[in-house]
């Protein structure tokens, strides 16, 4: 496996550790100032800052993530990689509200910039799976 | 505009015009062998020969598709690029049901195999946003 794509595992690793801890100084560094979500049924969401404020709700606390992420694909061209996996993730509100699970794949376009690998656009098209339990 | 750019904008325009020509063989045209499609709560479909079993149903007609797309970015970097859009498609299912409308965005890897390039993998995050009619 060649450097670039360990780095980028461990990017993803990270990812999903830094998510469960609600460490979303760390989750914004593995992005690109100019990142671009695409999620289904919702508009796009441009730029670190707009994640940033999603991250971290004006009112009340953000919901807790705890997600798996089994990488099917990664591929480095350059500066730029792509990637895509098969992403599952239990969501639990705030205030008590049961846990749920969405499941589906992810596309991820990469790009290198001064020697780190970050994510600069991707695609999510989780979907809820299982109901809320209870 | 560069050339790369505008051949990738030309595929669109190709595989918009294909697809509701029903011309699958121009469209199979437009995609790598080992393209990858990933769709919203489906697993992915692998190969350009899984895209041609799906688009040509053994036993009656294929739905009709009637798309527009926008495209919101292409980004080249040597023999790879990037590209996003707003899609919305008219699908029109055989046997004269109701046709209904799909829309959302898209997310695509493209590869430039023999100076053309060719869709290599796609996320489609659509999801129908207007019931049948009728």
């Amino acid at each position: 496996m060649s450097t670039d794509e360990q780095q980028i595992r461990d990017l993803v690793a990270t990812w999903m550790r830094a998510t469960k801890a609600g460490d979303i100084d760390t989750v914004l560094d593995l992005m690109t100032e100019d990142v671009i979500f695409l999620v289904v049924g919702r508009d796009p969401m441009v730029g670190r800052a707009a994640f940033a404020s999603s991250a971290r709700p004006k009112s009340g606390q953000a919901p807790q993530f705890d997600g798996t992420s089994d990488i099917q694909e990664v591929v480095v061209s350059g500066d730029v990689a792509w990637m895509w996996t098969r992403l599952r993730v239990v969501v639990t509100p705030p205030g008590g509200q049961p846990p749920f699970t969405r499941a589906g794949t992810t596309l991820s376009v990469l790009r290198k910039e001064g020697g780190r690998w970050r994510i600069a656009r991707d695609a999510n098209l989780l979907t809820t799976v299982a109901p809320p339990a209870g």
